[in-house]
């Protein structure tokens, strides 16, 4: 089915639904949050009985998109997941729906289609992009609070407009969102302009074991145990510094290893365009995409840097082959 | 004279212009560069004689751009400065131009107004805004060209459309650009995501000489005139730097004291909506807006950083019995 008629379909559906659960992905971001809390808005709209489900508690950041979480309070008639590529994402108090979820709106290309119906849109940068969509096609007006829901979503995923996903549909529906009366100046500060004191400290220490190696086309960075439990940060803070080494200037990989409580080594591989990043990892057993993948390694830091530093080697050994031979030729 | 009128009258001066000098303000940003860029080439387009003059050397990142810079090859008929405020924004290379500017094209409210013709839209985010919709008046077509030198001033003054600046109008124009073929994901790689290993070395220094003051709401960072000669990082980067300390969870005043090679400290002050950074430097003789504002004060490094403690903390008290006063009326 093309995506208009299965965006056409999907509104179809949630017009003759009533008792409508909402369904979130676990360690919920921006998107997910954000696209169900403007999803619920416009039900609400609609005089529909609504409620959100989430398996990990709703980060208070995002607090200013006032829905009402689910909590039992009605007996759902009708399971919409939003955002959610796969049932793996669930997590423990999605669990109950796992099989019976009728509507699934989503931008994740890999959705495993768990769902019996499914608004898909692999080239959207957000699913609070196609959200908008389906709310102008129902004619539900875009409040202030629904714009800055939206708004959330698609910014959030995009990195601020920064990441190769942004599209001029991703700028366009940002303009209208602004003319609808998202609050851009006080969301940007709150989402990207604010960082919590634990990540300060995580980031100095991340600094001071930053090593560059074959002339500073790689750069590592490594964080035990101990040096991530003194900084008291967490998950989402910790994930986000992968993304620094990379950004060095001339570095082509960038590593990150993180002494993981059982004492292993989490590696995370980030490549610049051109730079295949999985099949690093895959030959230490991990993957991942192109340009961002991972994998785990046993014994202490020493080993598990000589190892991955060898297959960054002969990634980079590789490439320079390829590029001689493309100027051979 | 209504904005719309300004840009046909500069539209109709600059088609009867012939040998035309485009102008740069000094230590030339995106904004100014792109501008110049895209209405080089569109000047050629139409035929005619242009070349760029700035009186700073054009950073090699910007090379992309592809304009020629103005060596005397022939004699300029008629003087356009782009993104310019003032005079004192010249610099030695365009002093000779200072008193016979034909038209100044910029988005600066302040403008001196020191041109003979002027096109000033303070509500623009970018001067690249303007110069997009004056192209699109000429009926001269957007290349990839044109929108990478465009999108690049629009992206860089507006921080890839984080900062307040940002407009509905931005986000339209970033997507026209997008379809008009600028490569945008390279160039919010090379603008945004890159960071020098000069830049890394100073941020670790920073991190470790980062201070909190009176319960967290404020930060302070300091770097020594020795710190900053060992780390090489360059004037802009150090610049950058100063934002850092507000972005802090819970920080309202952020302070960044440097060192200068006379020994003096130059003091950065950033302020979170609702906090007077201009009156906090204002006391120790230095001046600014009211979020971002600055002073320099004599003596070592314990007295400079007392004296601006001592007035981050009266603003902070004044603020406190504003808040007071506010909740008891």
């Amino acid at each position: 089915m093309s995506e208009i008629l299965e965006m056409l379909e999907a509104i179809r559906r949630l017009l003759h639904a009533e008792d409508v659960l909402l369904l979130c992905h676990k360690n919920p971001d921006g998107d997910t949050i954000g696209s169900a809390a403007a999803l619920y808005h416009a039900l609400k709209k609609l005089g529909k009985t609504v409620a959100v489900l989430c398996s990990d508690p709703i980060p208070a950041r995002y607090a200013y998109m006032g829905f009402e979480q689910f909590t039992g309070q009605f007996t759902p008639g009708y399971v919409v997941a939003i955002d959610v590529a796969s049932i793996q994402l669930f997590g423990d108090a999605l669990d109950p729906y796992s099989s019976r979820v009728n509507l699934c709106i989503d931008h994740h290309g890999s959705n495993s289609g768990y769902a019996d119906a499914m608004y898909l849109d692999g080239s959207a940068a957000a699913t609070a992009e196609m959200i908008y969509e389906m709310l102008g096609e129902m004619q539900v007006g875009i409040t202030p609070q629904i714009a800055d829901c939206l708004y959330t979503g698609l910014a959030t995923d995009t990195g601020c407009f920064l990441y190769s996903n942004t599209t001029a549909r991703s700028h366009r529906i940002a303009a209208a969102l602004m003319e609808a009366g998202a609050h851009v100046e006080d969301l940007n500060a709150s989402l990207f302009e604010s960082k919590t004191r634990e990540r300060m400290a995580i980031e100095r220490t991340a600094l001071e074991n930053l090593e560059y190696h074959f002339d500073g086309r790689c750069a590592l960075m490594f964080l035990t145990r101990e040096e991530i439990a003194a900084s008291g940060v967490n998950m989402a803070d910790l994930e986000d510094l992968t993304g620094l080494p990379r950004k060095i200037e001339g570095v082509q990989v960038g590593i990150t290893l993180r002494q993981l409580p059982g004492a292993s080594y989490k590696i995370s591989v980030r490549t610049v365009k051109g730079v295949d990043a999985c099949s690093i990892a895959r030959r230490l057993g991990g993957g991942g995409h192109g340009r961002a993948a991972g994998c785990e390694l046993e014994g202490n830091l020493e080993n598990a840097k000589a190892a991955i530093l060898a297959e960054v080697e002969k990634e980079l050994r590789r490439l320079d082959e390829a590029s001689a031979e493309g100027e051979a030729q």
